[in-house]
């Protein structure tokens, strides 16, 4: 698969104990779902690391992970790099009553995904920091949720179809029951 | 905004602890993408009802939540009254790459959405319990992004532009910044 536009989803916010659960599922929804890579910023949390790792290692595909860089930092490198910021949020423009997810498009430029949780800093709405502010819904409800749909409706349902280069295991959809293929050739050992 | 079928979601598997934060986020996305109400099976769990109370009586809108009950008897309950049930499943029919959707919306019947954890019941599968088994995407991720993909395209996105009636509070959405709006005629004393 190769996809025009590259994501990394940015987590902001993780806190270590509390949202472990969660942020693996933003994680694993991120790799699932056609972002390239994740960012856990301005904190470390080897729990999770070591999740994403050994789902990557399974499942196949390249999925980055990297953690404990500065939101700044990771927002500044990005955008030098001739990258834009799309920052989700509850408050920005809905990507189904705007246009927002048409002019994101047409930039044709990879995206960070900026993630929050419940109180981002006030900056993350600011030029300096998102080109664009977009709402999945203006409702409260879940980053994972949103980032889900985002990527859902960004990539046009075909990251649902992606072959993960180097799986060791395999899904075989199926009406009924649990079909899975194991590839002993990428076995953990080689 | 009326949707012709009528979607419930009962989540299974819940840990008080551990997935406190996730199955509020699962509850919260079921609220904001067009779903009818919330079952948490087999636990109760106060702290979530008290959650989705809240955002609720602000946010607006109908939202039924009910607890405690056992899965087997919601599942017997839902299909006796002429309802279907839908399992999302990593491996259940893929919602991109087969025509599962198209045939769940000709059925015109209103859905109980099956979420699950990581070890569901075998039973899950069965003709007896699932009408369809449905996967968004084969690989490992979330119910939570699962659930919110699945009514996302099921609603056709229209979910993310209802309005919720009797909100206290609205967003109004914005390129940039905060802006919401507090109708005070639906105080939380009245």
């Amino acid at each position: 698969m190769s996809f025009l536009q590259k994501i990394i989803v940015l987590r902001w916010g993780h806190r270590v104990q509390r949202d472990a659960r969660l942020t693996t599922h933003v994680a694993l929804a991120a790799r699932a779902l056609g972002a390239s890579g994740f960012i856990l910023s301005d904190i470390s949390d080897e729990g999770i690391e070591a999740s994403l790792e050994k789902v990557t290692k399974s499942w196949g595909g390249d999925f980055s992970f990297e953690m404990g860089q500065s939101w700044k930092t990771a927002i500044t490198d990005w955008r030098e790099k001739g990258g834009i910021v799309v920052h989700l949020t509850a408050y920005g423009e809905n990507i189904q009553t705007s246009n927002v997810l048409g002019r994101i498009r047409q930039r044709g430029k990879d995206i960070l995904l900026l993630v929050g949780s419940q109180k981002v800093p006030g900056e993350f709405f600011s030029e300096e920091v998102s080109n664009y502010n977009v709402s999945i819904g203006n409702q409260p409800h879940s980053e994972c949720a949103a980032l889900a749909i985002f990527l859902d409706r960004f990539f046009d349902g075909k990251e649902l179809a992606k072959k993960f280069k180097k799986a060791e295991t395999k899904i075989v959809p199926q009406k009924r029951g649990k079909k899975t293929v194991v590839n002993h050739g990428f076995s953990r050992e080689t």
